[in-house]
């Protein structure tokens, strides 16, 4: 077992070294032009910018609730001052990934187009790269922090605490996470969509240059977006689930099997470091099985890894899919000998029966319902199923039935996903109980490290399709990166659909250990208060993603300011316009004189004043939206008359609602999205040939810019609402 | 006692001997000039053929469904025949509401027309004339039938059943008032929006032809569509409301006072006719309550209805409200008196001390949680407050952005009705227990009378705007009609918000009634097949919504492509076209030979074509969502591994993602349309005017198209999911 226990923090260091060694590889590859240099330079200073900036208000956030914590500890809760401290390594450790993922991926974007130049294959192979390095970052990280600070509280306060009471400590971690994780995503999103809807809307529409276009003050913002949101921001989603899994399975875990329980207070736990017989530590081996499993997904993410390779013409999308399904299948395998050999073939608890192979099905039925989530998805919102053809085909008589046909695909949508996910919790309980839930949610996260290597290849490769055309590189250059980026947006749909499925069964299984927790025997939807909970807890992410969408809104409407006074106010830039307007964008029919003045707005637009306003209001808006998740369930948890039972309704509410809410705008907003891009590629229907430019086309823009800020702002956030405010009743169960 | 018992038909005639004199003095009043009279035969004899296909359908409905009632009879269970008849009354008695109301509204349309060429103070008396039938009908009938039907049961069953179950068998008429409501609505919301949609996209946006147009031939099945949807569909939800409240809470007070309880084996039933003390059916008073309030209800909805009359030149809006609150006064004053006059002062049962006094505020609550939530309603979708007008600014950049600022709106708008809701819950439940919430839904439905009528003036005036347009009469009377519609489209708004307040609480009234049938002491939310169930409910409702939306959007494809037909193959109509495009509506530039060839189209659209249309799509697309309301609680209900409990939780999701989304899309709905109203009065911003015919008005209609299915076809169709999914369980729950 303690060997066992010591490799857990060492495959996390191997996820680490792996990712360095990707890193070290892609700083080899060559950076392009000096254009494409200063072009990508601009996006990597505006990211770094923007995180500096966000982790700043952060560390005020991580010290203020530290610092609560801390006093807190000088009452009669010493236990506090652990949790402070799992909380700050938790925060840390998620910014940390945060930070190294996507100053990798500022330095892939570059290289990507500039592999693009040679052929797709190396292209799909910097990108890739790159996305790996956020992948294995999260989930090295994420296991390095857990596991570590569990052998050493362990070893430390084993004969004063019990187990359960360590884990509690432990959740210190996740809160950490959650708390990066709500900033990085709610502002993230914010900032993204802020750039992207602003820039297109005077961009595309009002002057009518073309997306990405350097001439446009609102391109490097857009792109800095990018980063911040998908790479970033989808990197500590992710964290979040995964370490909130895997807590959630450990807390159910230490009374899911007799034997160790409250004997923590004997002296077993200095026997740590002497090799003890598998036997004594029997009850131990629930608890740390997720945290072998987690460590088996890293080894079947690397393998996977290596896989992901394409041969010139073939389509990348197969060689991506290639490589995580061979990751899912070895964890398959795998696992069984793991689950096999850290349980107890057969045992008795609570008059229940248990085997360890029912075990190891609860953990499978995880995978394959996150298997599933992402196949359903590539389903509603992949541009070769009939759902996305059919929004298309329903722009051809405008904006409006566009709209309407979006809101029923996303709708519609919910449906499988949430039968799957109610089938996964019927029968992972029927098979292990409370923790077979847990374990469901660990099976779904296990290969997190490849899964999130293919959803960060997404932005990468949107980044650079975007220097390609800001450093007017050649039509070819462009084909290839646009071929993908429309790979990418497939893989990101996947990647949101997985990241709500975690998001939900990550919710459960920290709400099952919050009633746990909180000694709460039944929880009675019959006793109104509960009701009233459920109906507070179910409108929570309605008025989380109005909040999400405002802020959008707003921010875009300053970024829509802006860019027209730059237009107004720079002569440069507004003659370069006039050039633009009259001969396209090609330019071909312009004399040379008229390149000329083209050519002086080079280098005028202002950038940084776009970056500075998506910036500020990403950190101005994010702020309300996270006390939100954060005040709530500790205002409804200490109230008088509510209390834990109502906290208990609220959580299942916010839980159901948000997971529907979340896909509902994630789904539409994907396939909006697709749908733009199939008018763009040119449809013929009904006799008529619809393409770029057309009124049909027209409409799917609408579609596409009101599906943006849905499916990378407000959906994603709801991911977070619903883990947060779950970590927090967690946290606060004990007190109450 | 007796004497109150056989008051309550007696109330219940009255409100229909109103509702027959109003309908007596509407039918008095000028019909107008041929062409109106014409015009308006076209109206009613669509509305009513689409009715008599309608209910067609729904005999074949309701036989089947009252056969498996009888043939289940032959086996044990005798009392099911008894459900079957009450089953037929509620569905006969719905229907009927919905066919006297209609009647009449289509009377009303046309005089109120004719009522504006003379005054706007004669054509509001007219169409609230016209809605007050409609509410007298339904508050009229609903409480005949409950009444009597308790009355009959009570005498003739009284000595082999239990209060308890004559009062199950009863439930059976809200199970018939619930299947009509949900083909009325769902039917008549496809209907509605198929004919709105579909004649819109073509005729105002590709044909350029104004709305209501007579060149359009679907122009009648739109206004066909206002009666069909907004009169007898409403009509039918708020009857559905109505009864399941009264059931409801009739089943909690079987058990809320001791006393009779079982005792009806005994002979005191037949002493019902012989005037017997009060104190001898105190176990009674409870059941009897809901009824007597409904009949103080329905006197003072009479009262306040005399109280609407405008003065030439004031505010119509003012006049309504003022009857509504004036009823609500009253029925704040004298239920004070009834319930004492009824309950005893204090009485302890299961160790609970209860008061008539606190039964009363229960009630209160109930009744100011609708008026709360009527007002918060009208402050998201009127078009004096800022959030319309902050739509009507963001229509300024487009499309896109007036669809996000007005998702983000509905999004917001579901905070404070749910809160409202939620308190009135907790509240009710500590004043008076469970009975204390089916008595607070009993409070919100009293003045159903009043609020209907208000709710059935506006598809009236929209009716009479309508006819005056395709009538082509002076401008002035067009200028009255459209204030009278101004006004409707707010109290619609108000009335979407009681509508779906009022499901919420009926829905729980009847969820609590079904724990009690179905004897669950415990729903725990911790099982995780609740949890499963919760998912599951909470997901139908976006199905259910994308259903309905799907079906619009279907029947108004192929709205257009027959409207676009007429357009193409009629040569009278292309050329009228022409002269329409040449010259505008007002043709005031035409020559005399062109206004010929203009009216050479009278007659010539095929609106007969377009109303065959729409009616299909209606019925077609029902049937599905109707089997899935009344076929899932069935199915979960009976399934072996799921049963009561599972049902519990579907239902609890059912209740609270329900009332979201409707909220959400209501207010949604209602806010994209004002806020299109508010760019046609013209509005300066940033020193432009937007008016009608702008870049911002083209946004806003796009907002509206988009906001018509949201808010008359998938949201109202989600009360009726709500209430018949509880009503469906409440009356399996004996079998489970």
């Amino acid at each position: 077992m303690i060997v066992l226990l010591l490799t857990l923090p060492a495959v996390a260091l191997l996820a680490l070294v792996f990712a360095l060694w990707k890193t070290a590889w892609i700083s080899k590859q060559d950076p392009g032009t000096p254009r494409m240099q200063q072009v990508a330079g601009f996006i990597a200073r505006g990211a770094m910018a923007f995180l500096k900036s966000e982790y700043k208000i952060l560390a005020w956030v991580v010290f203020g609730i530290s610092a609560f914590l801390f006093v807190h500890a000088y009452g009669n809760k010493q236990s506090s001052a652990f949790i402070a401290l799992s909380f700050i390594l938790g925060a840390g450790f998620s910014a940390l990934a945060g930070y190294l993922g996507m100053r990798v991926a500022t330095k892939a974007n570059v290289r990507t187009t500039a592999a693009a130049q040679i052929s797709l294959t190396r292209a799909l192979a910097v990108a890739y790269s790159g996305g790996s390095v956020m992948g294995m970052c999260v989930v090295g990280l994420g296991l390095l922090g857990l596991s570590s600070l569990f052998i050493i509280f362990f070893k430390f306060l084993g004969s004063g605490y019990t187990l359960i009471q360590i884990l509690s400590i432990l959740s210190g971690y996740s809160l950490g996470a959650s708390t990066i994780a709500l900033f990085a995503r709610v502002g993230g999103g914010i900032y993204t969509k802020a750039a992207d809807v602003g820039g297109d809307l005077v961009g595309k529409i009002e002057a009518g240059i073309p997306e990405d276009h350097p001439l446009n003050p609102a391109t490097i913002a857009d792109n800095v977006g990018d980063n911040v949101g998908d790479v970033a921001g989808m990197g500590a989603d992710l964290f979040e689930s995964y370490a909130g899994a895997l807590i959630g399975a450990m807390v159910l875990g230490a009374t899911f099997l007799p034997g160790l329980m409250n004997a923590l207070s004997t002296d077993t736990s200095l026997s740590l470091f002497y090799l003890p017989q598998l036997n004594e530590f029997r009850g131990l081996a629930a608890v740390i099985l997720p945290l072998a499993l987690a460590a088996l997904g890293i080894i079947c993410s690397i393998a996977g890894t290596f896989l992901v390779r394409v041969k010139e013409g073939q389509n990348p999308q197969k060689s991506l899919n290639y490589g995580g399904f061979f990751a899912s299948g070895l964890f398959m395998l795998s696992s069984y000998f793991v689950i096999q050999w850290i349980l107890p073939t057969q045992w008795i608890h609570e008059e229940m029966t248990y085997t360890s192979m029912r075990v190891y099905w609860a953990t499978l039925i995880g995978l394959a319902t996150g298997l599933l989530i992402g196949y359903i998805t590539e389903v509603y919102t992949g541009s070769d199923y009939k759902h996305v053809k059919n929004i298309a085909r329903e722009s051809t008589t405008g904006a409006a039935t566009n709209i309407i046909a979006g809101l029923g695909l996303g709708m519609q949508s919910t449906g499988f996903p949430i039968l799957f996910l109610s089938m996964a919790l019927v029968f992972s309980y029927q098979l292990a109980g409370l923790y077979g839930i847990a374990m469901a949610a660990v099976g779904m996260l296990a290969n997190t490290g490849i899964q999130l290597a293919v959803d960060a290849y997404g932005p990468i490769s949107d980044n650079a399709g975007g220097i390609a055309q800001m450093a007017e590189l050649p039509e070819e250059v462009r084909d290839r990166t646009d071929k993908l980026d429309a790979v990418g947006n497939t893989t990101a749909a996947i990647g949101k659909g997985f990241a709500i499925g975690s998001a939900a069964l990550t919710a459960l299984a920290l709400f099952v250990a919050y009633m746990h927790a909180a000694k709460i025997k039944v929880i009675d939807l019959g006793d109104p208060r509960v009701m009233a909970g459920l109906f507070i807890g179910g409108m929570l992410p309605y008025v989380f993603s109005a909040m999400a969408l405002n802020a959008v809104g707003n921010a875009a409407m300053s970024m829509v300011q802006e860019v027209r006074r730059q237009f107004n106010d720079i002569p440069e830039l507004k003659a370069a316009l006039e050039v633009l307007r009259k001969h396209g964008a090609q330019l071909k029919t312009a004399s040379s004189e008229e390149i000329k003045i083209f050519h002086q707005a080079d280098g005028k637009p202002d950038y940084e004043k776009c970056i500075r306003i998506s910036t500020q209001a990403a950190l101005q808006q994010m702020i309300l939206p996270g006390l939100m998740a954060i005040g709530i369930p500790v205002f409804i948890g200490f109230m008088p008359s509510l209390g834990a039972t109502t906290l208990a309704g609220v959580l299942a509410g916010v839980t159901v609602s948000g997971v529907l809410l979340a896909i509902f705008q994630a789904n539409a907003g994907g396939a909006w999205d697709n749908a733009k891009k199939t008018i763009e590629r040119g449809m013929e229907w009904e006799g008529i040939l619809h393409e770029k430019g057309s009124l049909a086309h027209k409409a799917t823009v609408v579609g596409d810019t009101v599906g943006d800020p849905l499916k990378d702002t407000a959906g994603p956030s709801l991911n977070i609402l619903v883990k947060l405010m779950s970590i927090v009743a967690l946290i606060i169960a004990p007190s109450l």
